[in-house]
């Protein structure tokens, strides 16, 4: 890619950007689009806008930025908040870093002017002018290159205060948040799995509350053994479908006067026809009835080796979720439960062995996922060159062959390839990690991020480093793998440029997508026009859904590892990293003000998650530059050692003073003196009884049922 | 070494053993001779020897037989009779595996005519006539190694069956005896490390107590912070001195009736001669004032960040000791307290990252010293062949060339300098265990005895074999790893014989001289004769000590590890493996039943220690048989992989089910029924309360003390 490529990437996705906040500004003060731009506001019951709608286009930018971190815990919640804890820390990485790196490494590249870089610049095609200012410019063995082992140290010793400093502040909002004294269920609750099989005679129910009632006689409350609700799930979706109708029939019914009709056969379009208000009546009685039924014996006759315990005190549900109960340690085994809404049931009874077996496996086939993913990749890079496409397909040649056209594609084609690569993978992943036996929603959502990290990292990164040009080396790795770190040195700095359009594609192109929500706003117009009929169904149309951490956190490390590797040897990347959080900071804010609804709240559980990835990226950077200082022949490339090992003790003192605190609740937290006082015990537990064995709901709903559920219900759990 | 030498080298053993047997049922027979033969039932109150003393010689041995597990708890506690499981599980192991591998591998080896193995065993001096009926006898290629194979296999198999029942019968000895009812103060404390320093105004004491009031209201009982008390204990030591020279008076002056003198100065040599009754009551009385004091600055002024918390139930203390405290979780550290008679109090305030620190460098230390110790010892295995011997020390040519002292020593030089040299390390790892910052004595131990069992398994197992025959490999081992594996089947079957002889010195002579205890007679005699004045002194001379597991567990792991790996090399090695543990778990039923007391109880804590151990090498084993059947060009060698991974598999799935529960205490175990009453509190805390720092005690043993005493005691504390 020469010079000319690189402007034009730059501009044209500048220009899209640029037109997709225009579209931004404008669709945004139509008010029938409120309900894609401001939803989360809307759902929180607040006004869109606050009034202003012809206020100054960009006055959304100024909201962002005046906005505190308790307005987004306020509006989004400690997740989101954390993330953008998250965004500064890498923002505030490469703001500090880039102090001492521009003003410094630029000039000492720059004017360095030796035959051999002259010879080597000119003679390969793919370098260009920003070349001059990086470290591939300055002579071997050059005394210049104490300047870049000096600024080496200066990013890391940034990274490790910045972590610190955040990890500091992450622990304390999450201290803040477990510390509230609001009520939270999953606070008085302990999720115990790997239940033994009761003893003849007893149902597991009665084990499980003999069980935990002798050992915690003053604290416990009750139990909920996990039962197979499927089936009672499935009438209970048959009958919303039916009350769904009704709700229509009847909206129709008010306009039109004429009692709406259907047919009860195939898609309402054979069998006899009917009076539907009546029929859905009808449905629903017989509906109510079964689904009583099934859940009378779900939660009787198919009882699972898994429950949740309640507690009445915060203090005793942390203790209990962190002291091993069993003589034999892999039966009942106690965690923290997670919030209701985050349950994964059907992974809840899942056996402790067959968990570790599943993990293990996923972890196999992810593994293998990675590594026979490389292949097309490196493919596409190959395939997705002018030159060969033009071999390739034959036809394209004329249109090919145009210059402005030959440009624009020239640049795009690679980064787009991947990047539409890259977009088929987490779901994927998703499902892998939810098969790995995982109980909660966020955690699956860690898992999924950790596995897309690896992903990115292995086949973006390191693919596209080696593989793009030194593509037959992966035999070289195999045999000898400690030339890692040569090949590293070797090949990445040849990569600068493409990473410096990855990055700016990333941030234009990608954060005015997020900005304008095209998408979305799309498909909620068509929706409403053809299909939704009734308030809930235009509701769900246009549910903004969460933040998606586990494809948002994974991209964004990506840049981190990215704008990190190459933060010494091509100091000019430093700025596009800082825009890209820049801006990504202010977009997300925005979004997270007035678009996103969390589904879940982990209390920041994610932190420790992000932290050991930056600290990973950072020590791939620093072996990098151990291998990169080797190529320059510098004889002190060893002095780098230290702080590699440097980066370990930090990993290993914040993994110590921190991350319990993460992964357990500590007693100080919880046991403040405000939160004591002990709840209504039945709200705790009802906020874990699914919406569809709960027969209140029903009450609420609909006028067949009567005081009896009352009673029976109390019964049936008991 | 030939045959003959071999032959010489048992008889040789047998002999010594038989008069160490006949020296002690003479010995032991003499009632002034009890106390160093029965110490341990003396101790408990009993009769020596249950007023038999005429029996049959050989009666012991019947006894130890006939002693049940209970008999063993009753007289050496629960650590004693977990041994003894460890012992019967080696035992168990070995003579399921000779039922299959003696009748089968013996005749297949030993039918085995191949023209190569002939040459083989003729053409190399260092084969002897069991190497017949080894597996080198078996051609290359052979389907003979069939039998091998299975035979792997079957000891595999047998290892998992028994350490599996092992392991559940230790489970349920730990939880008896931990589920106990009787009074154990170490189950109501719970051991605080790593106390932040306390804020302006308040004390560490007044900080640990509001701390800990806050976060177990109710059931917290008091703290006690541990403080710096080395001053007082000289103080006390000095007391003690003056107590005994007392007493010691006095029996003087009541047998002669003239009141003893003594002078003050340098050893009672010089300076004034006083009245050594007044002189020593004098003496008391200042010094108890003086220790007085020093306590009192002591409790007050000397705090360290560490603490005892005391907690009312048993349930409390157990969750609490399992609970993160502190959002940092490097601050606030808790675990199970260690028993008072355990507990090193100079290790406990030691701070987090300082005990990292000093692991880290222990380990380091150790690491180095393994290394390092290959070369000596290699040293001295080149040394003692007895014509280097010749060679280096001429003036033993005369004494050396003698056939019958040379058969001698040649069987016995390469042995005894082993012995010798390894009796010199566990003092060192004991110091070096002690300075990691280990709470516990028990811990210690069990440490140390790790380290002893690297050390063993290192230079004297791998060491003898690699070094004794192919010391220059160890190049080859440093730069290709993996080469460890052939060099392993390479040279382990041209050491069986030496072995052989090894295996039989050390149950001979070991434990010979362990039943006939001449050392410690020996020692005992003659304090008594020339140092002794007092009963405390002579009682004092004749302690028997603990068992020693830091260096018996190890000696036997070392035996288990080559018999294990020999097992179907040479299987000859089984029977002597088979006497070894038989032998070993008679002589040592008599030692614990009559001889030494426990200092202390840790309730089977070692028991993972040793299974992990015995599974390592039982992995061990079959690495060198994978490498063995390569050496052998068996086609089929692979199939030796499979029972690796299960060996993993197996030592997985023990780590998931039992290791939790000997690591902390389950809940379940410690909440039985008859758990629950609150004993007396004071009686907890002041087991405690070190001697030296304890009033009441004073109180006890003389008149000076008054009533203030307790009123400043119970003040000093609160």
């Amino acid at each position: 890619m020469d010079f000319s490529a690189f402007v034009t990437s730059l501009t044209t996705s500048f220009i899209i950007f640029v037109v997709l906040v225009f579209i931004f500004t404008w669709l945004s003060r139509i008010p029938s689009n409120d309900v894609i731009y401001y939803p989360n506001r809307i759902l929180k019951g607040l006004e869109p806008l606050e009034g202003k709608r012809k206020r100054n286009p960009f006055a959304w930018i100024e909201e962002a930025l005046k906005s505190t971190e308790e307005d987004i815990i306020a509006m989004a919640g400690v997740d989101t908040a954390v993330y953008f804890v998250f965004s500064s820390s890498a923002l505030w990485i490469l703001v500090l870093s880039s102090v001492v790196l521009l003003p410094v490494l630029l000039p000492v590249a720059g004017t360095n002017v030796s035959e051999k870089s002259i010879a080597d610049t000119s003679s390969n095609g793919t370098f260009n002018n920003l070349d001059k200012l990086a470290m591939g410019n300055v002579s071997e063995k050059s005394p210049r290159l104490w300047a870049f082992l000096i600024a080496t140290y200066w990013v890391s010793f940034v990274t490790f205060y910045v972590l610190w400093k955040s990890y500091t502040h992450v622990s304390n909002l999450r201290a803040a948040a477990l510390g509230a004294p609001e009520l939270k269920p999953e606070q008085f609750t302990i999720l115990v799995r790997d239940i033994p099989p009761a003893p003849k005679g007893q149902t597991l129910e009665e084990q499980v509350d003999s069980y935990f009632r002798a050992l915690h006689s003053e604290t416990f409350y009750r139990s909920m053994v996990v039962t197979e609700h499927r089936e009672a799930y499935k009438i209970w979706k048959e009958l919303e479908g039916y009350r769904q109708k009704l709700t229509r029939a009847e909206a129709d019914f008010a306009k039109s006067k004429t009692r709406p009709t259907n047919r009860t056969g195939f898609l309402g379009l054979i069998g006899k026809k009917v009076d539907t208000i009546d029929f859905c009546n009808e449905k629903i009685k017989e509906l109510v009835q079964k689904l009583e039924a099934e859940q009378k014996i779900a939660i009787k006759e198919k009882q699972k080796p898994s429950a949740l315990v309640f507690f009445n005190s915060k203090v005793a549900a942390t203790s209990a979720a962190q002291t091993f109960h069993a003589q034999m340690s892999d039966t009942w085994t106690v965690m923290e439960a997670p919030e209701p809404r985050q349950l994964i049931w059907k992974n809840l009874p899942i056996k402790f062995y067959e968990r570790q077996l599943r993990q293990y496996t996923v972890y196999a086939i992810v593994f293998l996922a990675i590594v026979f993913y490389m292949i097309p990749i490196a493919f596409i890079s190959a395939l997705t060159t002018l030159t060969n496409l033009r071999k390739l397909l034959p036809f394209l040649k004329p249109i090919v062959d145009q210059p402005e056209i030959k440009t624009v594609l020239e640049a795009f084609l690679p980064q787009l390839a991947l990047t539409v690569f890259l977009a088929l993978l987490p779901a994927f992943l998703m499902i892998l990690s939810k098969a790995e036996g995982i109980p909660s929603e966020s955690h699956v959502e860690r898992a999924t991020s950790g596995k897309y990290f690896y992903f990115t990292v292995f086949n973006v990164f390191i693919g596209v480093t080696i593989g793009g040009t030194l593509f037959s080396s992966l035999k070289t790795i195999e045999r000898h793998p400690h030339t890692i770190v040569t090949l590293l040195g070797n090949n990445l700095p040849q990569n600068a440029t493409f990473f410096l359009t990855f990055v700016a594609l990333k941030f234009f192109v990608g954060y005015g997508l997020e900005l304008s929500r095209l998408i979305p706003l799309i498909v909620y117009h068509l929706k409403r026009k053809y299909l939704c009929k009734t308030e809930a169904e235009v509701k769900e149309a246009w549910a903004p859904g969460n933040f998606g951490f586990a494809t948002r956190v994974p991209n964004d490390m990506l840049i981190v590892t990215i704008v990190l590797c190459y933060s010494v040897i091509a100091p000019v990347i430093i700025p596009f990293g800082m825009v890209y959080f820049g801006l990504g900071w202010v977009v997300n804010r925005n979004q997270a003000l007035n678009v996103y609804v969390p589904s879940y709240e982990s209390n920041g559980r994610m932190w420790p998650h992000m932290h050991v990835r930056i600290l990973a990226a950072l020590i791939l950077y620093q072996v990098t530059m151990f291998g990169y200082f080797g190529v320059k022949k510098f004889y002190f490339a060893p002095f780098i050692i230290p702080i590699i090992i440097m980066s370990f003790i930090f990993a290993y003192v914040c993994n110590k003073h921190f991350y319990p605190g993460f992964c357990f609740t500590p007693l100080e937290i919880i046991a403040r003196e405000d939160n004591k006082e002990i709840p209504n015990m039945e709200t705790v537990f009802e906020a874990y009884v699914p919406s569809y064995l709960s027969y209140d709901k029903f009450e609420e709903a609909d006028q067949f049922e009567d005081a009896r559920s009352q009673i029976s219900r109390t019964g049936s759990f008991d």
